[in-house]
């Protein structure tokens, strides 16, 4: 994989996306209306396995190699009081996942997953995106390729989520820039935030909206202008893994947030992505529709780290161990309906 | 756990039913606000470790040892046509579960679960309930004491499911018997009848509830008179769990409408039970709505054999690795809110 040396290349890239296999999906569709039960009864589990199926191209999907992506970013706006967190928990919180106590080392361990935390410059915060760029391009572009290189050869799923005190008002930012709408629309209460709080967030937003202008009307552009690293890097992954052949399950707001340019520079440019659950953050609900996303569990969840996708691994583990595990009806010697 | 040697003697148990513990589910609600992550940012994770604790008596529940029970039964209404398969499926799945080719035996892999499928005479099927009673008393409580039977000491939770041609349309009479309402206000299309079948199924209710009349009333004579066995097998179990203190993952409508005269004996009745899924059978979210039971995973699936509920054991082996492996805020060195 070769990656992009400037956001033009990048821009390029993002416009020749391979496609799944239509082949194998068929096979797999196949198989499955001959495994020895109703015809789709497994409901969700079976769409899952044909979707696995398509993007790992082979009838029979595994899951023997995934990484639970976790990419962590500081913001300078975090300094207008965004957060119910210091900004000091970003790095305390990496240093959490080091030692094996935060809540994605024990969700990691569950789904038989791999832990890969890349933290991303988080002694050195973007800029306050209400004065200025978040990132310069060469700040943008280094946190893109560093996402992209997050996605190894030989793996059979990633899943993607974030750290980063003040994350939930960029993820705002980056939304209501790609799908219109004003701060107050895109905001929520994040890790705690009261309602002052949230009102903060708001005008952030909007003062964002209204500081890069027009500029903000190009997708890469927005993720760049109102993003952060940590936004961007998932950028990178969830592309990386398209020109893979690898499949995805995205986490909450943030990540869906980061991964959503995707969709506005390739008319199915997420067709490679699940959204492995809604959380309670109050706007994903609505940026997984305009996505067309379906999340997968519906929890109550809103913790990042990408909790939620990584809690999916293992509804994605169960859909292909009964795609590949089951008896056919004449194997079992049952009859059909 | 002495068994019940006669209706009355059921009866008594059902109304003498332990709670859990209090102390325990305090406990583990202040363990959960000292983690590290925002206050009930795991949301429903949550609240199930708390559910474990209480019910399992103890701070740190354990799924060390969990059963995934099966019960199987053949039925006297299936000759009325219906089910979209023959009766000859009941013992072809029973050896296609004892084969390992089903879809629970995948599951319950993946789930890290013990199977253990119990056939109830299944080449001995139930009177045609609309014109006789399903069972006669002996034949009722062999059915619930196989089914307490089943469930042995020092497990750490169970899951309950059942196998058996026509039972959606016997689940559909119980629970018509139990909360009232006509035959074509319960029936769905189950394993996948046309509109007449489906005709043929609330018809075969609405005979039953003439039939039977006032006998209904009584919730254990409802589910001898137009239940099956392995509908009383599953009440047997999990009244069992309730006397052992081992909670329950309920599996869709069969399931749910089986255990569900335990809460006409006791106001509680099924405090210990989790719904494991909300099922695409059409009436399911209405049972569990009667019942207030909040589904776990809602993924359009309508197999039974308990694979909505053993689907859920993952989440519930996440919910209790972030209760009890992650550190707190004072462990971790993390700042707090």
């Amino acid at each position: 994989m070769n990656l992009p040396v400037s956001i033009d290349a990048l821009r390029r890239l993002c416009a020749e996306l391979p496609e799944g296999s239509a082949t194998a999906a068929q096979s797999a569709a196949q198989r499955q209306a001959m495994l020895t039960k109703p015809r789709g009864s497994l409901g969700r589990l079976e769409e899952l396995a044909i979707f696995l199926a398509r993007w790992q191209r082979g009838m029979k999907p595994s899951l023997d190699h995934v990484d639970v992506l976790i990419f962590a970013g500081s913001h300078g706006i975090a300094a207008r009081g965004v957060s119910a967190y210091p900004t000091e928990v970003t790095a305390q919180m990496v240093a959490n996942f080091a030692n094996g106590g935060a809540a994605i080392n024990q969700l990691a361990a569950i789904a038989g997953a791999n832990l890969s935390v890349t933290p991303l410059e988080i002694d050195k915060p973007t800029a306050d995106f209400t004065v200025a760029p978040a990132m310069n391009e060469a700040e943008f572009l280094a946190a893109v390729t560093a996402g992209m290189r997050a996605v190894v050869p030989g793996v059979d799923l990633i899943t993607v989520g974030e750290m980063g005190i003040g994350n939930t008002t960029v993820a705002s930012a980056t939304a209501a820039a790609l799908f219109g709408g004003s701060g107050s629309s895109w905001v929520g209460r994040g890790s705690g935030v009261d309602d002052e709080g949230l009102t903060r967030k708001a005008t952030a937003v909007d003062t964002a909206l209204t500081f890069h202008g027009n500029a903000l009307q190009d997708p890469l552009e927005a993720l760049r202008l109102v993003g952060g690293r940590e936004l961007a890097a998932i950028f990178g992954a969830v592309l990386a893994a398209r020109l893979q052949g690898v499949p995805v399950v995205l986490d909450g707001f943030v990540a869906t947030a980061a991964a959503a340019p995707l969709t506005r520079l390739h008319p199915n440019g997420l067709a490679h992505a699940l959204a492995g659950h809604v959380s309670a953050e109050a706007q994903h609900p609505r940026l997984l529709k305009l996505l067309n996303l379906d999340p997968i569990l519906d929890l109550g969840m809103r913790l990042g780290e990408g909790s939620g996708a990584c809690l999916a691994v293992n509804i994605l583990r169960s859909a292909i161990a009964c795609h590949n595990g089951m008896a056919s009806f004449a194997e079992a010697g049952v009859s059909e309906n």
